[in-house]
């Protein structure tokens, strides 16, 4: 094992530890900080969201990710404390009362029992870009939600109403939207669009649907958006950055920024905090570097609020290394957040 | 048993008959015609969809509704011929290859053979309100599609794509856009709008969601949007009726009414037919009569093509029942038409 950067060499034993899980509908990954931010070890373990993989396999999957990194962590460091504090982080934790039954049991069964927190994954995204006390943060991925973050913690948040009713402006949003300019281009109904070339090549599907006088593109089309789960429409999203000038797709991602925009002021604007004094964050997908709608969103972000109060989300275990020194009350500064993001950077792990 | 009207009085014993199904998801109903038109039973059963009921349920409550009508004629007028014809309409038979397997040997079993055909609901949607061999016709519940009838057949077919991707102006789609705008209103996205207490009073779920900074209310508009079927929806778009001077509303049926014609000129003018020359028939709840869509569809129709050529839906039996006897090579004019009309709402059963 070698520590490439002086950042993730810490004091030999440290003092304290917590750990910060980041848990995922793909990956679980945890980082392992002493209390000054210095990353000791990180792991990353399969799907801790009990929304995607099912209790069981989300507390297996998390508890699992907490004892790799503690047991990586002696390897390298030798003699290292049980943890002080474990600070977990995942969508869809809020709605369902904001703890997942059953972690506290099997940490202690583990070996490594720890006061624990839980967190929606938009403050691990938060506080991945800024220690700021008071800020707001835009997720767009699949869904999309805003938040107001007011004394660390969520004091407002708008949107997130999942594909059906709201998540307007997300991926799946956006996907929808394709589809459906699609189909009426190809059912008369609508304007002609580049995106339907692009679409037609992405769809994999023959369909035997027997209407002989629909353009078989579309039939194909009806099979394969109902033969899967309709958030997977989200993938049909992505087509509207090969063909950013057509006029279709730029209505489509001009109207994603404006609701996107919208949401977020909501949460900027909520009289539930006193007036923004702090960064805006935006994460996800949609909104990345590069992305249309997150160009869009940028630009308009920074008309607004200026260059320096608009943040990119980083990676969600600083995050959540974050919120675990935080709730430990040690040093939790933008000082601080360097010191963990600087030492994932370096991680050959 | 009564005869109450001159139109169901048939000359005794009929030469031929013919039999007119319409299978919908809560029930199938028949008709038993001489083939001039005389309606001589009804009979009805239990849902005949093969979508919503299952194959073999379906086959079994349209067998039985066959059964049924020829055992009333025979109880009622006495002697009466096998069935020369029998027509099936019935919602997505197009999509599912324009037939149900398994009915003619159903129909063999039950003692009463006959040549069948099967046709989409549009089309017995067509022929209740005309005998036109010409013409186009739009029906708007749950879903919605518009159909140009040439030659008496379905020519062409717009939107019918589900409540996915398509069903643009749709009772679902106006469900939906309902839930949105109440979430909007809730959540500060979006402006006030009476929908939200309409919405409010339907919505019968107390939330268990564990977000404290987000209104009671929209939490339990989420927990009932996702507890149900999507198509389900569907319920909220019947409350614009409720408040349709509500700005937000008045944008929904007004957006709606856009989409239904826009769906109904794509038939219209479908290149896989010639000029329309014909009627145009206007079907299902979201354009009935005194439904705010429907004021709308409706005047813009007269506007566009007079009042003579836009007519109603009526009795589903009818429309089935005017295809056996075409089907059959009888007389299936407007005066034909009329007299199955008179005959159906004469019936006591």
């Amino acid at each position: 094992m070698t520590t490439p950067t002086e950042q993730i060499t810490a004091p030999n034993p440290p003092r304290r530890i917590v750990i910060g899980v980041d848990a995922g509908g793909t990956s679980t990954k945890a980082v392992l900080l002493d209390d000054t931010g210095c990353v000791l070890a990180t792991s990353r373990t399969g799907p801790g969201n009990p929304t995607s993989a099912g209790h069981d396999l989300a507390v297996a999957n998390i508890v699992a990710a907490c004892t790799a990194v503690v047991h990586t962590a002696r390897e390298r460091h030798g003699q290292v404390p049980p943890p002080s504090f474990i600070a977990f982080t995942m969508a869809g934790v809020l709605a369902a009362g904001g703890r997942l039954p059953g972690v506290d049991e099997a940490l202690a069964q583990a070996g490594i029992p720890a006061p624990i927190s839980f967190h929606g994954d938009v403050l691990s995204a938060y506080f991945s870009a800024t220690a700021a006390d008071e800020g707001a943060v835009l997720i767009a991925g699949t869904g999309c939600t805003s938040a107001r973050v007011s004394g660390g913690a969520i004091a407002d948040t708008h949107d997130g109403l999942g594909w059906l009713i709201g998540d307007e402006g997300s991926g799946f949003w956006i996907g929808r939207k394709v589809v459906q300019a699609v189909c009426r281009a190809l059912d008369r109904r609508g304007p002609d669009t580049a995106l339907v070339d692009e679409l037609v090549a992405m769809v994999d599907v023959d369909s035997e649907l027997g209407m002989p006088w629909k353009d078989q593109r579309l039939l194909n089309l009806i099979a394969w958006s109902y033969g899967r789960r309709p958030v997977e429409l989200a993938a049909a999203g992505e087509l509207v950055a090969r063909v950013p000038d057509d006029p279709v797709a730029r209505g489509i991602i001009t109207e994603a920024a404006d609701r996107l925009l919208v949401n977020l002021n909501a949460s900027v604007t909520t009289p539930k905090a006193g007036p923004l004094d702090g960064p805006v964050v935006l994460g996800g997908s949609v909104v990345s570097p590069g992305s249309p709608v997150g160009d869009l969103v940028m630009a308009q972000l920074v008309e607004q609020l200026g260059a320096d109060k608009v943040l990119r989300a980083r990676d969600g275990r600083a995050g959540a290394g974050l919120l675990a020194l935080r709730a430990l009350g040690a040093r939790a500064d933008d000082e601080v957040l360097g010191v963990i993001t600087r030492g994932l950077d370096g991680q050959v792990a």
